[in-house]
């Protein structure tokens, strides 16, 4: 986890040139500017344009003309386009994880935990309307097999992974959760937050409206958590309801 | 759902040129072979050679190729690439709606066709691997909105939704089920079933091996269904456990 940088960690002017990433090496020193937040206001612009349009249809010069900057130091930065759409999951991820691991650490029970994770999650998604798809469009191609789609395993899916493993252990041993297989549940959990984003052009057409309205939104993290707790809960799916341990509010979270 | 094709519908070979799309009229009526079957092999060989591929990149004039057909047929039938790739989802859709339709008039339980639903989508996006990918490029841009967003909307995603508020009002009525939002239910149910596909290379790279093999599968299949089944059975997710109604095995099911 120590190789996701923070943002207070980009920011940092004071880093050498060799914490800076390999690419560094392929423009002349001389293009690069003396404001060490360029790299951090390319990833501002990027985020910004493909929130405002709701899309990834953005180019290296409309980023390099709203942040005004040269797209040359997209190159210098982050190689290439597809460098720059990486580096800004890994930044977003970064900012998601740190609030996972903060629930984590929080003194109330595994199953608020749960539902504080999956509001955070599908606000997550809906504070960066190109996030999921800016994710899926890095995986979702053979050659995707390479680097891109393990950087995104790195720098996301797997820590993430590795936080709701924890949740779990919490929750089994509070007496609250089943035990579950937890990259089986990170699947189950990420599809199904990330899916209202998904569907929202669709479900426009059917439920009409905005699409994903603050009430929907609010009204689909209950429900997903409702469905989740409960299946979580119960070990026994047949008729006769299984005995089920005692909560125990004050159970010890698991660091 | 009269508006969705069958594939003997579309083989039919009697059916008149006012029954064609009316794209029909863009090129000559010569140039159309009396090849009825044309429509359904340019679909086919668009469908192998995504699943070959496990991608979405096939360009018109290796269609053509495959399919020892002229490329011009594309635009007969279908208007252009979108045309046609709108075209093989609804017919996909057409075989996994009748799947679900057949289901629920099965004489088992709810949660009996809630398990085989659950497996019946997972395996549907793995026979088909370009089908949940394409929906979501078909559905994710702005200009979705307009038509193929629409389509998609009326040949799977409000069918499908409304045969599941079918199978949750038969769970709700065998006493089976709690009720539950069906909109928000199709959004959870579908993104936890397709993510298991997007996730997969990223899984790859985590879990190591081929990736979503049978046995990942099986137990995926087998995560979802305990996760939703227990999610639908409780009401109560408190510490006591509620009562519940007793299970009707003979209730009736409703069309």
């Amino acid at each position: 986890m120590s190789r996701v940088p923070s943002r207070a960690e980009a920011k940092d002017s004071n880093r050498s040139r060799a914490q800076r990433p390999r690419r560094a090496g392929r423009i002349a020193r001389a293009a690069v500017p003396d404001d060490f937040n360029a790299r951090d206001k390319l990833l501002d612009t990027a985020s910004r344009l493909m929130s405002d349009r709701h899309g990834l249809n953005v180019s290296l010069s409309e980023i390099a003309e709203h942040s005004g900057l040269n797209s040359a130091l997209v190159k210098y930065y982050f190689g290439n386009k597809e460098g720059l759409m990486v580096a800004l999951v890994e930044r977003d991820a970064a900012v998601e994880l740190q609030r996972v691991r903060h629930l984590l650490d929080l003194d109330i029970s595994p199953s608020e935990k749960l539902r504080l994770h999956i509001a955070g999650i599908i606000n997550g998604f809906y504070r960066r309307p190109y996030l999921n798809r800016l994710m899926h469009s890095l995986l979702d191609h053979r050659e995707a097999e390479t680097s891109s789609a393990r950087t995104i395993a790195r720098v996301f899916v797997r820590p993430l992974m590795e936080l709701q493993a924890q949740l779990l252990e919490q929750g089994v041993k509070a007496g609250e959760f089943k035990p579950v297989e937890p990259v089986l549940f990170y699947v189950n959990l990420l599809g199904a937050c990330d899916h209202l984003f998904n569907a929202r052009y669709a479900l426009q057409s059917i439920v009409g409206g905005a699409g994903v309205t603050d009430a929907v939104r609010e009204r689909y993290i209950a429900h997903v958590y409702d469905i989740f707790i409960n299946g979580l809960r119960n070990s026994m799916p047949a008729a006769a309801p299984a005995p089920k341990p005692a909560r125990r509010a004050t159970a010890k979270a698991r660091r």
